[in-house]
């Protein structure tokens, strides 16, 4: 059987489920009086008070929070293995005071169920991993916790977790976005103990951005998920760029969610402008710009998720950072089937047809893709 | 010679730069005291009060207004043939009851500016294409009108001048974005005349997106530019897709400026959210969703111009339109070399390359992108 290796895959831990249940405003989850499976509101956009509670938001069930459920959803789609992480909004919206507390609960429930699953699977430990069925994990920061000590040393703590393997992070960072120089002390713990960072968006765009609510309300989820997540993503890796984050970190890894938003398509548009900006010492300012091109970050320091849904996506990603920093990916639970979940999700075919289209003439990157770049970059064994 | 088209390089006719000049909110031109170039304030971001306003904006010289200038970038560039468009952001703020005045006032200046270059470039109209220097161009809209009858008679009138071959458009159409209903009578003029609208972007994104004031003032124009416009266009033919625009006007055609935003990368997931929408008929709810796949109306309506700066971007759109809907286009006047102008410029180049990079193994799409696919696409001759 062939390695297969899924690098994005959330879950939402039986813990986080009950602390989003005694949550009023959003992220929140609420259970229909009508014994159906419970509303999960965790966009601001969702949090619309003229749809009924029971209805508001979207209906999550066990594969959120049932390992079970997602062990038996690799099977049907052949992922032999799964790099789980919480899923959005993580831990950004926690009090202060709980946010180590938490980050430690989650970080440990997730390296508990990494553990049980992998030793059920291969007790005597004598399999490898294209024969068995493996979990591993990237962690939860405290990035609401008073001081980013409690973040850093996370970090460290989790270094020495043996399913962990990194670290998600949404596009706020300490509240600020990823361009503030308080997390500095962050960038470098990442860096000193190699731990990747999945970046991943949550917040999206602002409303009116796309015509206000009316347009959000006429179209569902389509402009928020479509294109306000992956520009969110684009974002928040430019200003990190513009910033001199990856100047003062060049061994910083990155793990951007959805093939990089945009950045693989606009990278040289990116760079243009910033060869071109005034501002800039370079272009005659007085600012300070990247010493970095984007062209060498991209093919450095950023590895790309196969969430893209297309063979256009996917080339300009290969091109951008190459086809052995691109990594096969699902997104579940979300985007499941809207007829039988029963059958296999055309959100997973979709990005394994892509990959097969792009790379058809040669199966060792096809394999690479689907796998065997996640087995050497995560370091997983 | 061979023949290179720029579908894609703006005119700021002098009738223009006068109103601009009459203005005191943005858009609006203001001459510095000390006798250097007119500082222009097109976007909201420019108009900073704490920038003394003979150094707001950013300097226009005669490249924006001289026809002559731009003659002379194009014989410096190897371009023999171009079809010019008034800049961003276009007749958009006009007085209601001026709009059609002014409309007519800049297309008229434009095919006059057309005539006489090709006049003088071929006295006896003996030269084919390649031989000599030509303009055409793409008309403004009164989109302010108090009634989209005065656009429709504008596009009519449009067709009967003989340089115009098409029209330029922003993305808030009669103010409230290209999917709004009442826009459905332009679509269709555009469609019978079979004028091609060159979708183009101006507005950006909310300045919140990037962070707020700080951001955007630490990164000057990078982000708003190199992310916000491509987003912008974006997110406007995505509008005008998901509200069934091209469903109802299926032989519509739409040049994207900067190879389409971001249009051909996120087609995928755009087409995959769509799939997965509950609010969809489709996906179990009551709103009809768009009946064409994003593929098809990419390789039926959309054309792309070639102005992606990098070879990513550049094959994400070939794989999505066809080599035989790119189009070489350079963005002048804007993103002039920061030194001197005297060279040739970086942001010219660097399209040439990309194009050289992504189709040298075929001589015959090189210069089809170069210039064959816009002398068929809109009928030069």
């Amino acid at each position: 059987m062939p390695l297969i290796v899924d690098v994005h895959t959330h879950v939402y831990p039986p813990a986080y489920m009950q602390m989003l249940r005694s949550r009023k405003t959003v992220p929140y989850v609420h259970d229909p009086s009508n014994n159906r499976d419970p509303r999960l509101i965790i966009l601001s956009s969702d949090d619309d008070a003229s749809i009924p509670l029971d209805q508001r938001g979207r209906p999550v069930d066990s594969s959120y929070w049932d390992i079970n459920v997602k062990l038996s959803f690799m099977r049907q789609h052949g992922i032999n293995c799964s790099v789980i992480s919480l899923a959005n909004p993580w831990l950004d919206f926690v009090e202060p005071a709980e946010a180590q507390m938490w980050a430690e609960r989650i970080n440990d429930d997730l390296e508990k169920t990494c553990a049980t699953v992998n030793k059920a699977a291969d007790p005597g430990n004598t399999l490898t991993l294209d024969q068995k069925e493996t979990l591993f994990a990237f962690g939860a920061l405290p990035l609401s916790a008073p001081s980013s000590e409690s973040v850093v040393a996370e970090i460290k703590r989790l270094k020495t977790l043996e399913h962990l393997r990194g670290v998600i992070m949404g596009t706020s960072g300490l509240g600020k976005g990823l361009d503030d120089a308080r997390l500095d002390p962050v960038w470098e713990a990442l860096q000193e103990t190699d731990m990747l960072m999945f970046l991943h968006p949550h917040y999206g765009l602002p409303e009116e951005a796309y015509g206000g609510p009316e347009t959000t309300g006429r179209y569902g989820h389509v402009l928020p998920l479509a294109l306000g997540f992956p520009l969110e993503t684009t974002i928040a890796v430019t200003r990190m760029l513009l910033s001199g984050v990856f100047d003062r970190f060049p061994r910083l890894k990155i793990l951007l969610a959805h093939s990089g938003g945009t950045l693989p398509f606009l990278a040289g548009r990116i760079e243009s402008c910033i060869l071109h900006e005034r501002k800039f010492i370079s272009g005659g300012g007085d600012v300070q710009g990247p010493q970095r091109s984007v062209w060498d970050v991209l093919k450095t320091n950023i590895y790309l998720d196969a969430v893209v849904y297309g063979k256009p996506g996917l080339e300009a990603a290969m091109t951008a950072s190459g086809s052995d920093r691109l990594l096969f990916g699902t997104d579940h639970p979300f985007f499941p089937p809207l007829d039988s979940k029963d059958n296999s999700w055309p959100s997973v075919t979709t990005n394994y047809q892509a990959i097969h289209a792009t790379f058809d003439t040669n199966s060792k990157t096809v394999a690479d893709v689907l796998g065997g770049n996640a087995a050497r970059i995560l370091n997983l064994k």
